[in-house]
């Protein structure tokens, strides 16, 4: 179980401080969590997880089932301890992998049909299925399984789409059973206000311990279209339960989340840019491989107090990726998620003092040069 | 400069203990260096190489020079500063990645045409080219520019090979001009004895800081040929000075060349082995994508005292590899450079104690499953 502690609203928006305890430890919110799909948080090890203050990472249930297992990981005492984290990790339910990765699917109403992205298998998930994998990695926050339909489909499919997704999310519940474990249930409904409403009602209905909101991360979706989603559906939140936008990790969608209540995201933008040398600074991302800092030995991001950028210089860095050596990848993974991480340390201290709409001016004008 | 104290001779053999003083610091020999080609031991942090007790690292001019360009790491302030490694560095010559990675070449009085890997673009090194390479890297002991001819050259190729590599020495030695730097001369001569004393008296007259053997790690020389090499070769080398023997990682050839007086050897052997799975133990070499390590939730070997060891299984380690997240390559590169260097520390051991070939014969029997 994890308990939910509500510190403060802020005077102006719907953001708030929060701490979540969990059975490995306490993590404040908003937090940005470093996303470990197969186990690992890309090139990186907990230690600098650690140092980069990562209050809580995420594990992808599709990938560990198929590989190496979930029962392989329950054999080895969890994941926490199979990975050596002792930290709170989420797991989320494979539906997202199943639909992105796996296609061609066929979803009936007790699950989902799909091929292994690794082997073509035909595989076949439901929400008890999903559960009790989770059960098994006992992670310390287990999400529902949910149907992620594109953003573009129409009323009528994402109307029944929403009301199976709440249909699965009572189904897993009924078999969830691990009493270490909190489990969120998840709001769908794409850019609909009403299917947003009906679904975070009947999801709130059915009394998880958090939640979140889903189908905001879906290729081809505005930003518009995900903060009116967020606003669509934060009204029909409990106050008192966490609330996680799934998938997102650009800054300013960080930023607009937070405006809107959400307490917790994920991403695996900064390890994934990083292995295309790419690096969030203070003043835009910049792409390291570009010819001007080839000989410029000033770090990533002067006002940055990570490792990379405490030891390491724009020119090494950018030596390092073009000759594709992965200590590259892994001083801006390092880098990049710490840039997040301490973004979310920011935004909690603009909260704290109220003034998280000026933060939003000055890192809009600062980071992507756009003026109010 | 550097400074060798010889501290010790072994009773039985031929062995000797050492400590070689840099501007980066003292290490004690017989070591083993592990190579950070391009600026970066392949996955590991400068941080972790120091953890597994690295007292000085191998570099590579070729690859230097080719990328990121020498300039850049001089205008950075050398190579320890370049990449963070504070402890003592040796470079090569280029000879050897020349000869073996930028076919076809054009061997001349002067130099060596050859094709770079990367680019194909047709580039020229010479004896005062790879010397002033070096300078600029800064680092603390250079290797002189030499032919490495393929194990099958016969005699009068072989002969005239080593002449010419005496008179680049010697052109090297004439333009050398970085005084924090000691530079090292090499020994060639394959499998022949005469051209090895030969190589090795005439080396030893142009009054090196140091003396490696080379030709032994090439393709096609069996491990008869390279002892018998290091055997040509020791007696004309002075007591006073270290000798290196070049390219050569496998345990049972750092054994013997520590039995035969070598002081230092450099292979990339432990991080190679790292990023196909298969790591040393006390009880041989083992590749961990066996289907036998699935749920096996033991370090790799129990009597090593590394970071991988200590917090992560087998079990774990299969999954990294398998899911090819390189997380895994770093932990095994961790885990099978320390290997090498706690052999060294054995060996070291062994020698101060005069028990050098018990060592040898017990190691033999544990690893290779080898009875005398």
């Amino acid at each position: 179980m994890i308990k939910y502690d509500l510190i403060k609203k802020e005077a102006k928006t719907s953001a708030r401080l929060g701490k979540i305890h969990t059975n490995y430890g306490t993590y404040d919110t908003p937090m940005f969590m470093p996303v470990g799909t197969q186990a690992s948080v890309k090139t990186l090890s907990p230690e600098e997880l650690k140092d980069i203050h990562s209050g809580i990472i995420l594990s992808n249930t599709y990938h560990l089932w198929l590989r190496p297992g979930e029962d392989v990981i329950d054999h080895a005492g969890g994941l926490h301890k199979f990975m050596n984290w002792d930290g709170p990790i989420l797991t989320d339910s494979g539906g997202f992998q199943v639909f992105s990765l796996a296609n061609p699917k066929d979803i009936i109403e007790e699950g989902v049909y799909f091929k292994s992205h690794l082997n073509g298998d035909r595989l076949f998930l439901t929400p008890e299925k999903s559960i009790a994998i989770q059960n098994k990695l006992d992670s310390d926050i287990a999400m529902s399984f949910d149907e992620c339909p594109p953003a573009s489909a129409d009323y009528d499919y994402m109307k029944k789409s929403v009301e199976r997704t709440v249909r699965w999310a009572k189904r897993g519940k009924e078999v969830h059973d691990n009493p270490r474990q909190a489990l969120f249930g998840i709001v769908q409904g794409g850019v609909y206000q009403d299917l947003r409403e009906y679904s975070a009602k009947e999801t709130v209905k059915l009394d998880f311990d958090g939640y979140s909101i889903g189908g905001v991360a879906n290729d081809g979706e505005s930003k518009e279209d995900m903060y009116k989603a967020i606003e669509y559906s934060v009204p029909f939140l409990p106050e008192d339960k966490p609330r996680y936008l799934m998938g997102v990790g650009e800054p300013r969608d960080i930023i607009e989340g937070v405006i809107r209540g959400i307490d917790m995201f994920d991403c695996v933008l900064p390890t994934r840019l990083a292995r295309h040398g790419h690096a969030f600074t203070q003043h835009g991302k910049i792409n390291i491989k570009n010819a001007k800092y080839k000989e410029d030995f000033t770090p990533i991001d002067e006002e940055c107090d990570c490792y990379a950028c405490k030891h390491y210089t724009k020119a090494y860095i950018k030596h390092l990726i073009n000759a594709k050596e992965t200590f590259g990848a892994r001083l801006l993974s390092i880098h990049n998620s710490r840039f997040l991480i301490k973004m979310t340390e920011d935004l909690r201290q603009a909260i704290a003092e109220d003034r998280l709409l000026e933060y939003r001016d000055n890192f809009m004008e600062k980071y992507y040069g756009e003026n109010k």
